[in-house]
């Protein structure tokens, strides 16, 4: 079995909100208490922290003590590009000011990083993008996208920098839509600290295939960082890991494997209606189980199937896994 | 041309969050100033108006007295059944005490609507569903929809209730979930005073195809009021009408005018970054203009090739009254 | 384990060809020699059989004989109502006589099923619907389906017949798309002896949650016959059971168990690029497997989580069966 | 206007089948025959032709006649790599004597393409990708991928190639499934020979915003050429220009001026119940009236909207062009 350590994105823990229960899911809960919540999940070791902080009164130095205390660590600082302010968009809002705001946000996101002691800084422009046919000039809101995320990177050389691609939400048609066209938009920047956050969930909703995807970032050197969740390939219901696609989460969990994942699994959960922290245990349970089934089977065997790209034999050798019965077994 | 009348959700003019921009787009907006926002638009005409109304105090003295003044009307109370409290479902919640709860606040739904002579009760119980495979009995809660539905409406048989259905949000899996289905759930209510609110964006999310649908719920007779709007069919983007489905809302609005619709039409929609008033006037003045469309053509030439399922002369009707060019038109 | 008996859709053993491989995937197989392979996959007993039969000069006596040779029978005859005849429609045709055409194979169907001792008559008219907007008059193909299906039906009231519904393909637009929408034209039909037949990838391609649906079907008395495939969702693929959807279809035989579903589960499957007999063989096993998960678990303490609509303690029972680990579990 | 010369794919010309109507929508037109056919579509100037041709006799010298004697010209040539003898793949094919043959073939292509003065050599591998999760290994096809596509284009680097993307069909996941990975493939192609061909139904199916791709690829340089047609964004429908989405046909034609584009259009459809004569008729017709539309409007208005990403603005200024109302103007 991989060693995996786990983590999670911080907002897990706090309050959620949509736009229909106005008056939220639960009572606000500021980015100390939160941290707290996360450290009583067994095995939670690293967090993604949105900055700023919630929280009116919150400073770095109570969430540094606060992580130190409770012996988690600051994986990543996610800047807020996608609040009230930045409504028409971060990187490509119209207002030459407020693109400078999103490029200035992400340059105190580096400061924070760099006192949390944090690995890298992830952009995930929610509100970049457009709702309306005939809205946008596409090729225009390509470089504000391009030239923002490349500022802020450049201001910092030494920072790591990931994107987190989602199809849609809140802006109902994203710019960093998918992996390929995060990769293109990376390209273009031409700096060597940027790279993609690939969140599982986002990756079934953009219609791709995980295990495939991962592959393919991996093999440009782009990958930066793993979050992983569930969804009905509808939307982002950011739901617990494995309980819809639990074949194609194995599958994923096989492709890290293959490209000798070491780094953490982030949760990103929005566990509206359940207790975060047996959502989170949940999650790592599962991780864990359908991790460790890949050490009891014969791994050459299915390596072989592939090469053939014999389905229903690499199939067999998966049932054999997941419900103990090879599916092309000879009946009695 | 038809000479519809026009209204609105309330909730187009009030302030606007997702859990994302837990901020808002926009400052809180109560129940009164929403009305006099509404009353800017040219020709709106009556409301859809949340209960509990936003804003502490207001009083539904206060709601009427705005409505004279401004010269509106309500012609719908929607209760809040989606808030805080039926986070784990209204009707449908796995607790008696919150389903009762859920009851009660439909009858009061009904006292309101009488003081401000509402033409309807509305039930959109977006909580009500499930989120994971496994989690409900399914048949438990279609009987606690039916039950839950028909104990209002048995409260007040002079008083006529529409369910408003939708595929997803915020439940990941919403019960009344399509116009069939909701049809049978309403025939085992057995009672004559529940029909459906026929959502426009709801039936393009659902993959229904519009016009279809709106005959099939009128043939029924039950067909108590509609909403329009249009999104992308991968979720309920509530944008302005037509914006998307062009084609798709004029046969729409055929359709209406083949079942002799009278009633108004209200506009739905959810306008996160632009100005409500001008995206209400936006969908008026576009149903308007498709509508007189209706009025340029050959209706009978239509009906005939329908009778003949041509699509291509279908088309090429279609086409001339949209972009003025019959597409079977011989080239020059 | 529920003791399903196994059967399959014949033209899984035919020649399948399509709109690009117009050579087909393979050489062409009568009625006759199919079902001689068939009869090769081990559990395998009966049969849907397509009339008119595949092989110029295929006798219903020569497909009598070699059913009772290889012992198996036929459980249904499903007449071709969509080949080039019924390009523009079978009981939806705008064509009167191609109208009656398709209620006179109908007919002819049932004889066969006499002569064959099938179970039930299907009725898959998968030309029925529409390509493009503003084609047809909902109404009118509403009630054509409606007659035509009755016409049938009334001709032999002893007979059972069963309809498929599916969302799409070949018709562009399936007029029988949904599981609530043929319950509502059935009942309008008003004939005791016509119901579904849920074919489970079809459920999945409708947007349909499988284990829902086959209890909303089986609670109004109109569950016939259950066919078996998977799919990614997004088109009707026809590949093996479980190999998408595991826990879906692990619920869906769950969902079998609570209506006391003892009649045989149908492969319905297109192995264009695999060996038929191992893609049944595959699908049979799976669902074997599947199934006896089923008795290893505390099924009272899973219901008692649906009643509460636990989906955390739901998703860790399920998990406990499918990787041995309930993802609740407090780690060591 | 744009003077834009059409075309056609041939096939739209000839017969065509499905997996269900296995004696096809008509008889079996031959390459000849089908050109003759095309030459009766008034503006139809060039033509995608497959190669094998349809009709075991047909010679290059009697194609290169016919096209002569009609007055067409051969605008590609589109070898078939996905009949039965590539099910398992044409250049990801597991077998290496097979992806030798798909190399072949797309060398004889080139051949055919001289001898007719093609533009160029178009790959529409629709064999290439997998069916089932675990089936493949993703880097191994990738690799495959590009290898194939880059022995048959370094073989003539006098010749232009163009790779025409789809989502799924006949391969339930195709490997060339989106514009942005089919650029990253063609990068890593490392020859300046191969392009894009872009199929607007194909962007629509894929889930892109087919104006915002056509920029990203042309603004790489690596547009080759442009199909249209229309579907449901559900599946390759093949449907006539604009009977779905008006609106962003019309913006994917705005886009083509504004990179100027110069070279035909060609049609790609599959008109299975309709003449295909009359539906390339209709969507020629369709086009010449949209882009005429866009002379009759303020551009300048309509990009100083797009500067702004002045949602309703830009709206108001489309729909006074389609329908004769700017939605924005303020009602009497």
């Amino acid at each position: 079995m991989q060693n995996y350590e786990f983590g999670a994105g911080l907002w897990m823990f706090q309050q959620v909100i949509d736009r229909y229960a106005t008056d939220a899911y639960g009572p606000p809960v500021d980015t100390l208490e939160a941290i707290e919540r996360a450290a009583t999940v067994t095995e939670m070791k690293v967090l993604d922290i949105n900055y700023p902080f919630a929280g009116d009164d919150v400073t770095v130095a109570q969430v540094r003590e606060t992580l130190e205390r409770t012996g988690l660590r600051a994986q990543a600082i996610t800047p807020h590009l996608y609040k009230r302010e930045f409504q028409m968009g971060s990187f490509t809002n119209p207002d030459p000011a407020l693109r400078q705001k999103a490029i200035d946000l992400g340059k105190k996101a580096i400061e924070i990083a760099r006192q949390l002691d944090a690995q890298y800084v992830k952009f995930w422009p929610g509100q970049d993008g457009f709702d309306y046919p005939f809205q946008v000039d596409y090729g225009r809101i390509w470089d504000y996208s391009v030239e923002g995320v490349r500022a802020v990177a450049q201001s910092d050389p030494a920072m790591q920098f990931a994107i987190e691609y989602k199809l849609k939400e809140p802006r109902v048609k994203m710019f960093f839509s998918s992996a390929a066209r995060t990769l293109l938009a990376i390209e273009d920047m031409g700096v060597p600290n940027v790279g993609i956050l690939m969140d599982l969930g986002h990756s079934f909703f953009a219609g791709e295939t995980p295990a495939d995807v991962v592959q393919l970032i991996a093999r440009r050197g782009k990958l930066v960082s793993v979050e992983v969740n569930d969804n009905w390939r509808e939307w982002d219901d950011d739901m617990t890991v494995g309980s819809v696609h639990l074949i194609e989460t194995l599958e994923f969990l096989y492709a890290l494997r293959l490209i000798n994942w070491q780094k953490p699994l982030l949760l990103d959960q929005f566990p509206f209606r359940e207790d975060p922290v047996k959502a989170a245990r949940s999650s790592i349970n599962t991780i864990r189980a359908l991790d460790s089934l890949l050490d009891r089977i014969d791994l050459k065997a299915l390596a072989a199937a592939r090469d053939r790209q014999d389905a229903l034999e690499a199939q067999s050798i998966v049932m054999e896994m997941l419900i103990g019965a090879p599916s092309l077994a000879v009946a009695r």
